[in-house]
């Protein structure tokens, strides 16, 4: 059953997430599908629509938590991907993750470089 | 002994924390002198002097950063009034903290508001 | 607005966290009221609404959860509070963190213990 | 040399974890066998043997531990297995995970939720 | 019931952590004094009566672990006093919390550095 | 541009590091090369070449610090082998992680072990 919400989330995400949204969704159907329509209702249908910040400073915000969160290597990919999709530039996006290193130390912050760095070699960046 | 880095970093602290920043350094002055230079120099001097992303980009970063982090309230304080030091309004404070909710969870993004809401009536904005 | 799932959250928001509930919301009423609504409708108006476990198993896994998070104390508070509520012992709940020792460490579950001591003396348990 | 803790914990490690605990203490005998005693004497010898919660709560609380402590994919799979062993469902343990969701964000819960995947599709679930 | 590992991690815990050792399990024996026991039977009794480390590298250890934990003010302090006790000096003390900034940020080295500020200022090192 | 701290930075990281930091500052020259250079000037100019602490103490605290923290385990490649290169045994290492037992739990401690056999086996030890 689909619903207002739902509708409105899933339009953001393939706008924020393309397709790297719509695989995590695809790759839940079969195991909890529920997590995903909580996903896209929740994170995509209430907070990315939400007004007051604009989506690529939602997308500085989800890295920089991503980033210092841990261990969150796929999300940071789908959300690398995202900042890429609504316009920041690729340097913008590792500016974002050198920000967290006096607040959650190098390791993290070098985890998330790496997968940066993974990211734009697949996109011929660098 | 100061210099370049130190110089500019403790112009950098002055401009963003302001008294939050400078009481922080203060505290530290017969303990651990020494690492209050570190965050001078490093934090303010090198990684805040950077070019690429704007203040109120860097302070909304650093919100989601320590929001995530979890047990860092003191810093959460000093950051949010660095927020509203360089610019941003108090909603879009909130509006970070809140963007952090699908990431971290529900409790940390709590004792965050909780910290914002804590500055807002000293500083009368509630 | 109210709406289906803000109904049937605020009723297991009441049926579950009780008092304790109903004060984080007030408290986040001048501050992120939309918080709070997100709190009712994802966490209990589709989250402890669900099927599939009851609320004690439901207790159990949150106090398991903010005793690992770390830094949550407000929050285990409410849910010891929650799992009182529901109709988990004193004992069991003492249970569910010391289960915890050996996958997050002695420190969060000692914080956790120590949580738990302050309600159930305000509850006159010991 | 064994002992009354190491003789319990061994027979519960087995009733619990299956080949999996086996295989977690194999590989630490080369490395670390000592480490291997202690998770058998203090957590399947000490908590896993006390009473007060069964085991299919004990597997919920752990499995709620895991996902949340985060960077825990192999204890997970471990554990994942130990709660079918112990009776849980392929749906509660998914519930398990989904329940952890507003208290430690979704990433983490994704995290968990493909682990299970991983071992669903192994022992042919889905 | 008292056992040889007890006994043994009884006598190390006041050789190391002191008074404050013995006041943790003094809290702990009106909630759950089985936790109490099993600090003192796998923490003192086992881990810090191993050999291949001295009890001064040992404490430095649980400092910069119990640092990077987080959330850990409570044990932090039982520790920094531990590592007075076993004759390290307070500069030592300070050295190891600032060596985890890099690893783990400035707010939990922070959080570390002033609490071994209290614990100096309560022994009039400073 | 060089400058001091950096020189010293740079011979403090070939000393401790060896070849592995240099490979992460090769990894880093066309994603983030100022990333490299801070954690030149600020970990290994900075803070490993203060006095108070000697190189095998640093190491054991690193490791600990990066055990604790969790989700680095590219970075606990890095400091395991630098333990070996200014002096720790292999046993030494696996006590210290051991040592984080109590504090941090099993899987993350399980995790570091882990990494130290695989580096262990690299070099033949086992």
């Amino acid at each position: 059953m689909t619903n207002e919400r739902y509708e409105r989330g899933w339009e953001k995400l393939l706008e924020v997430d393309g397709d790297g949204g719509q695989r995590v969704m695809d790759s839940l159907s079969d195991i909890a599908p529920d997590l995903g329509k909580y996903i896209i209702e929740f994170t995509f249908g209430d907070i990315y629509s939400r007004e007051g910040l604009d989506l690529r400073q939602r997308e500085l915000i989800t890295i920089a938590s991503l980033t210092t969160q841990g261990g969150c290597e796929a999300q940071l990919n789908v959300h690398i991907n995202a900042g890429l999709n609504v316009g920041l530039t690729a340097g913008e996006i590792v500016e974002a993750i050198i920000q967290c290193a006096p607040y959650t130390g190098f390791p993290r912050v070098l985890n998330a470089v790496f997968e940066a760095k993974r990211i734009f070699k697949e996109r011929h960046f660098i």
